[in-house]
């Protein structure tokens, strides 16, 4: 059986990632895959219990570097238990962020460094790397807009604006250091715009 | 203020871990120190959560990588907030377990490799490495049969004979590659006659 595809969607908070994820899954159905959906931190029983503390707005006393672990401690447990098995039955796979969630947030906004968070998620991840990652960009102050309107705010939404600006800075120097694996797209676009130069890229890659 | 000192207490369950240290605090308070015992998994409420996961004996689906992030999870926080801060403050900070347990039980006992484990905790520990390790050498048979009376088994101690024997394996190893922080002991001898060696490498490691 032929291995499967990989996609992740990153971008900040309230960039438009689950509405694109909904429209590829309808794309790749299109196109015979049996589509799997996946959600970081989370996906399993294990990883949503690693979640529940992570996100916990309780903990504000959790070193980054603590943080950064758990984050990846998800992963792995989602890569072991549901996204490598999946890939590896030929299936499509969309992630809804994974490991640059982590080189943006823990690597550059926290300061622990690219290349540390990089090392250490290269472990959890194994060789399951995204064949292709959409970033969603957005200036952090109009995804704030659009999240602070929907519920309560965990424990990474609460950070401060400046925080969220380095994150959705941290994106596209990012986009810049993998410009083979990160297709950026303007979240500012209309929905059906966004998602048509999503699916060329997808369509490149399947046609590959 | 001068630096505190760190020293870890590693061995199979059962091995006399909580005895010896208990009375290495006394000795070291006898020395005019201020001493911290701390166990891991655990030592604040955040490591505490992460251990309730790790040793939930119905997540029999995790994978070594997951369960080997959420140790470093744990000691990561357990460093940022009460190892590093008391060591800072001249105290002496005892760990029932640290670093060498993952050596031994994830990259060992769960076949991670030593290397690969070594470097994904060398950032969750960052300076914080023990001065010295006391490590409680037993026969993988004799730990089991003392542990099995005393409690409901968790996820990690209700392996089998086969892995607990890789992990008193394990930490044999460990000692050789480690030979300068690593102090062997053997766990079948009186009590006293052990306390007393300890006692006697602490005090050379206080003169020093």
């Amino acid at each position: 059986m032929s291995r499967g595809i990989f996609i992740s969607m990153e971008g900040p908070d309230g960039s438009g990632k689950s509405t694109q994820i909904a429209l590829l899954k309808e794309y790749l159905e299109g196109e015979g895959y049996d589509v799997l959906i996946t959600r970081e931190p989370g996906g399993n029983r294990i990883s949503e219990a690693i979640r529940e503390i992570i996100l916990n707005k309780d903990y504000e006393e959790m070193s980054p570097v603590t943080e950064m672990m758990l984050y990846a401690s998800a992963r792995a447990q989602l890569i072991a238990q549901v996204v490598g098995p999946a890939i590896d039955s030929g299936k499509a796979v969309i992630s809804d962020r994974f490991i640059d969630s982590s080189l943006v947030y823990q690597g550059m906004a926290r300061g622990l460094g690219v290349e540390t968070v990089l090392n250490v998620n290269k472990v959890a991840i194994g060789d399951y790397m995204p064949d292709v990652t959409f970033m969603l960009d957005l200036p952090a102050e109009v995804g704030i807009a659009r999240k602070k309107d929907q519920k309560e705010l965990d424990r990474m939404e609460r950070e401060s604006l400046e925080f969220h600006k380095k994150v959705a800075e941290g994106y596209r120097t990012l986009a810049g250091s993998f410009p083979d694996r990160i297709k950026t797209v303007d979240a500012t676009l209309p929905i059906d715009e966004i998602c048509g130069m999503i699916r060329s890229s997808v369509k490149a890659l399947l046609d590959r």
